[in-house]
């Protein structure tokens, strides 16, 4: 059993300046910790910041905590706030950005898998 | 992709007077929302509740939404909070309690395996 607070684990800045806009993770629980099947992922995506526009083979789960955002897919902007969830299935399109002025603080889980390395 | 408000779903009842007192659960994704791997739900455990003291064969991994509680193992009882996550591992002996005056809410994930149907 492992309990942790998430102001407490190391944040890694994504930022490229070019798909990846002010946005920062923190990898909660993976296989450093033992998890067998899946990864729980924390994003903060800063007002005017977004993820990639991309997909890949594998699935998110996400829980929405804080801000005001959306969820981009091939049909359309979705809007995200706090206590909101969202699938994504593999292969599907997808971005998240922030549409307000406050941080988007989101939850990300993905499979464990050979092609997703963390 | 799928986005809803947790607000929005059905919740079940699981107080039995037994082994689980005042907690209450919603599958948020899963195999019917075409989920492939592991399922998000959402638990709230209401003040002077708590979940059974069990263990199986599969994992959790937890975030912690709201109130103030316990997540007991054999190892004794560690504090959780809102930000807090967990892991707790295949076969280890858990339950969550709240010990607080307001409802305790959670994020539980599991894997989807035969052996654990929702």
């Amino acid at each position: 059993m492992y309990v942790e607070r998430v102001e407490n684990i190391e944040e890694k800045d994504l930022h490229n300046g070019e798909e990846i806009i002010k946005t920062l993770k923190k990898v909660l629980i993976s296989e450093k910790e033992g998890a067998p099947n899946f990864r729980l992922r924390h994003f903060t995506i800063k007002p005017g910041g977004h993820t990639p526009w991309h997909s890949h083979d594998w699935e998110h789960e996400n829980y929405f905590l804080r801000g005001e955002g959306v969820l981009v897919t091939e049909k359309g902007e979705t809007e995200i706030s706090p206590d909101c969830f969202a699938f994504v299935a593999p292969g599907e399109q997808h971005q998240y950005k922030n549409t307000g002025n406050e941080p988007l603080e989101m939850l990300c889980l993905v499979p464990i898998t050979e092609d997703n390395p963390e």
